[in-house]
């Protein structure tokens, strides 16, 4: 396998017919980890820092959900049918046990795959996230045009808005984040998310925060791991400890001086505390 | 200096006229770290997991405050005057700079020295404490003479009660807890907390719940790590995550199934984010 997700080649593989892009990286032992994307986001989006740190001692598994950059078929509207389709694709590869990274909606997604299908999840790891029917909700359609105008105005990218806080020190950190997404060969790069499927992930989303009591999450018998910058203005920080009060076996660590992309800009720290909660 | 905190002898420094008791553990390197203690508390309530712990990369000082255990003179009946103190002590045994250890009564403590005092503290550790005027704070009275009574009729500590979840698991690990606290050899225990040390201790903690806005916490520059276990019933958790909001680089660890002595329940992991914390 590769050495770095910078070089790792994007294959696919058939899940039910429709083609599902993913990469992967790291030694082959033990439960692979099995990353779950953000709202917009396509494998070109994943911290090489966070995946190859984690992938020093596991073998790490990033994919496109469906209708998302390579991968084919129409993005569902909704986080159960995300779920359902994660786990035709954990099928497809022949996993029977994985441990679930799962980023903002990538998080809803493993919240709802571990609740499903019990038998296929070991551990968790919730970072930037919501419980179902959360509190201040992102309403992510406005935000997203408004911080694409706002980046536009500063000569900025609209993950300085919207994964970084506006101190100095976080606009650095975004800066580093976004050199090393620059990392990737340009050959090889993934397919944007499409409008259709943006608009999609934004129902989805919307849906997940009018969903009402998370009552399901009582039920999560897993470790989890939940992680966020301490200024998270997509999905508020509270949400994160509620989501960790929510759940009966959570761990929850919140990173000083960022935002909802604290764990790009923690990388080290949110390697160490992931390896050593994914010991276990 | 001794290998384990079990073994430390009580030594006393005279601070200002007063004979003030502590003991200390771990190696000379680098800046100590000295841990103030909670109410009630006394030298041998510390737990020698942690102590011991923290002691493997560091030297560690732990003492009683004024008029608790073997320290002299009479426990003052709030957080400012007890923050006086223990800058006094650290003064007396020349320390000109410290990270410092604060749990329950003593993370009030701390947070008072570290505005009074940033030239003194490198680093802050906050453990199972709250901002002053917190939410739902712990009527320390009525719940100290309940946990005593529970306690007596179940046959238990009523640290069982105050400090761990009622879980089976937690329970357990306050068996575990109140047995290593049971290591320290008899002939050289410390003197119990007086009643009028622990009625100053109870109204000091009152004043402090009454408190109106922190708004010192934004001039602490320090970093500092706040933990606490995720069912806290003397000081609730909430306050632990709005104390982490309310600090400007702070950085937040909850851990599961685990009440007040969360730190002293999951002790190994504790020690780990305490010492890579404590390493920067």
């Amino acid at each position: 396998m590769t050495a770095s997700y910078k070089d790792a080649p994007t294959i696919t593989v058939d899940v039910n017919g429709v083609p599902f892009a993913y990469r992967q990286v790291g030694t082959g032992g033990g439960v692979p980890v099995v990353f779950l994307h953000h709202l917009t986001a396509v494998l070109d989006d994943w911290d090489p820092a966070v995946i190859d740190g984690v992938a020093s001692e596991r073998h790490v598994i990033a994919f496109d959900n469906r209708g998302v950059g390579r991968s084919g078929g129409a993005t569902p509207d909704n986080v159960e049918a995300m779920a359902e389709d994660a786990v035709a694709f954990l099928e497809a590869l022949g996993l029977r046990t994985v441990d679930l990274v799962g980023f903002s909606l990538g998080g809803m997604v493993a919240q709802v795959v571990a609740q499903k299908r019990p038998d296929l999840v070991r551990r968790l790891v919730l970072a930037g996230t919501a419980p179902a029917g959360g509190t201040g909700g992102a309403n992510a359609g406005p935000l997203l045009q408004s911080a694409v105008q706002q980046a536009a105005e500063q000569g900025k990218h609209p993950k300085h808005i919207l994964f970084f806080s506006p101190t100095p020190t976080s606009q650095a950190a975004a800066d580093a984040f976004l050199a090393r997404l620059d990392e990737r060969i340009l050959q090889d790069r993934d397919t944007p998310a499409t409008n259709e499927s943006i608009g999609a992930q934004v129902t989805a989303l919307a849906k997940w925060e009018q969903g009402t009591s998370p009552a399901g999450l009582a039920t999560v018998a897993q470790p989890v791991l939940v992680v966020n910058g301490d200024e998270d203005i997509m999905l508020p920080t509270i949400n994160s400890f509620e989501l960790a009060q929510l759940l009966p076996d959570a761990q929850l660590s919140i990173y000083p001086d960022s935002g909802h992309g604290g764990i790009f800009q923690h990388h080290a720290l949110f390697v160490q505390q992931t390896l050593e909660f994914l010991r276990h």
